[in-house]
């Protein structure tokens, strides 16, 4: 009998591995290191090994992979954290398992994250979902009627390089400026705080530190600091402006925001409703917003729902 | 029988209709004038009359509308245009009618003319559409996976209103500030070359007109009129910026163009390009830009593709 599935989200530090049953309740989970030696090439069998370690291939029916960049049709477009570059990753791990019975799926790590939150998150319920994980970077996952939207060119759900800024003129990871990444993920609310610093000459907590994290700028935000609360506000647009572009593309029943500065909470969507209302005022009287639930295990329930 | 399908696009002067084979083909079309009296209450009784002058009800399978407000399942959520607030456009249709085997449907008038360019237009054989009309003001469609996107609201595919602009403060129809509408229209056309005319000290062509067209700037930018020129990249580029949002939103097969603009042509085009892939280079090497096809037939061709 083939009872079980296997979650994988695959990152650029360690691997997250989740065994759920078919109705996709988490019996346990694990983690192995990322070896990204060779440019990746053992990634594929160290899974399939740790996989063998705990479950018996024949109680398998699907497993489903998270991958940190595009992906479309199974196959990864390009994935520099891994470095790997174009790979059919579902084709390669079948040959290695060769296991015709279990069914393999791959989709990018953000937009899995957000089928998992539709699937035993805050966005359950819902057939149509945008989310944003925002930490270091900005990631996004789209979701239109219950699928996954990869988009013909893998970059559906891209949502951190949506442009948004003409101002600044930060450098963004994926090599372009003003993308919304540069702004409204930690590093970005870093950016435009320490802008903030150099150009004005306000007192500011912020001030006795060389360098600081997003969360003392929340932090410092929340008691009043003007520059502070300034520069948190000024990103906090910028993601905004994103989410009113996506409100009127699709109109997503739910925006989740997920990723360490979720962890703000409510303080900082009340910031982000008071900038995204302004933008789509003529239109929508009451938004969905919510913070993601699953944390982490996102991406290895979103690989469950993808094989489910 | 019933072996046709009539096709009904509602505007604020006149109501268009056409009717189809089962194929989709087109019979025969005509129009009437939109009686906008007494918030637009005849509209509806008008058009039963007129389907009934030309083709008996019983051979009539379905009925489709377009209309140019946001409708969310078959209910239009607001038309101003029409004079009508939340109306059961369906229902009251049928009752109208009064022949239950007869299929009708309603959506916004954008997103249908975006389903008709995919049913018969320069968007055949694709299922994930971008629209942008770009007359007067800016419409837009999304179809992804070959449905239409109406959204919770009803504002999927209201693209002239993302907000792309936060410079000129020029006003939107809608009440706000910095809507694509505002820079990218033939409005937003005219809008940027006046804003330039009245900074710059430049020699134009436009300034022998008191008041000029969009056509004029188009045309005055072909012939390289500095002003002109550089007014219509200024808006193209707004434009550009939309067309990323879309695309790291929901990554369209195509992104297709008509209104009164798109008649200048390739020429749009290869501006859009210069500014789009600016932005997106990093993740896409092809786009795919078209100039629609239908003209002012695609929104009859989408009312029947949405009853077929």
């Amino acid at each position: 009998m083939r009872n079980y599935i296997i979650g994988i989200d695959i990152g650029g530090t360690s691997i997250k591995f989740g065994k759920f049953d078919l109705e996709g309740n988490l019996l346990d989970k694990w983690t192995i290191p990322t070896n990204k030696e060779n440019l990746g090439e053992s990634i594929l069998t160290d899974i399939a090994r740790s996989i063998s370690e705990n479950q018996a291939l024949n109680t398998i029916k699907g497993i489903g992979f998270g991958v940190p960049g595009p992906v479309k049709h199974d196959v990864v477009i390009s994935c520099v954290n891994l470095g790997w570059g174009r790979k059919h990753i579902v084709d390669e791990f079948k040959a290695i398992i060769n296991d015709p019975e279990i069914k393999v799926k791959a989709a990018n790590d953000a937009t899995i994250a957000a089928a998992g939150e539709m699937y035993k998150g805050i966005a359950r319920g819902y057939k149509n979902v945008a989310l944003f994980t925002i930490g270091t970077g900005v990631g996004g996952g789209i979701i239109v009627n219950k699928a996954l939207v990869e988009g013909v060119n893998g970059v559906g759900g891209e949502l951190g390089h949506i442009p948004v800024d003409f101002k600044h003129n930060f450098k963004c990871n994926c090599g372009n400026l003003g993308c919304l990444e540069t702004v409204a993920s930690a590093t970005g609310i870093i950016n435009i705080a320490k802008e903030n610093l150099r150009k004005s000459k306000a007192k500011s907590l912020l001030r006795r530190f060389n360098t600081f994290s997003a969360k003392k700028v929340i932090d410092y935000a929340k008691e009043g600091d003007f520059i502070a609360k300034k520069s948190l506000e000024e990103s906090m647009r910028y993601l905004a402006q994103a989410m009113a572009a996506i409100t009127y593309t699709i109109d997503p029943e739910i925006i989740v925001i997920g990723g360490g500065v979720s962890n703000a909470g409510p303080y900082i969507i009340e910031l982000i409703e008071k900038y995204y209302y302004e933008m789509v005022k003529p239109f929508i009287t009451q938004a969905n917003f919510a913070i993601a639930t699953l944390g982490n295990e996102a991406g290895i329930y979103g690989c469950c729902y993808l094989v489910k």
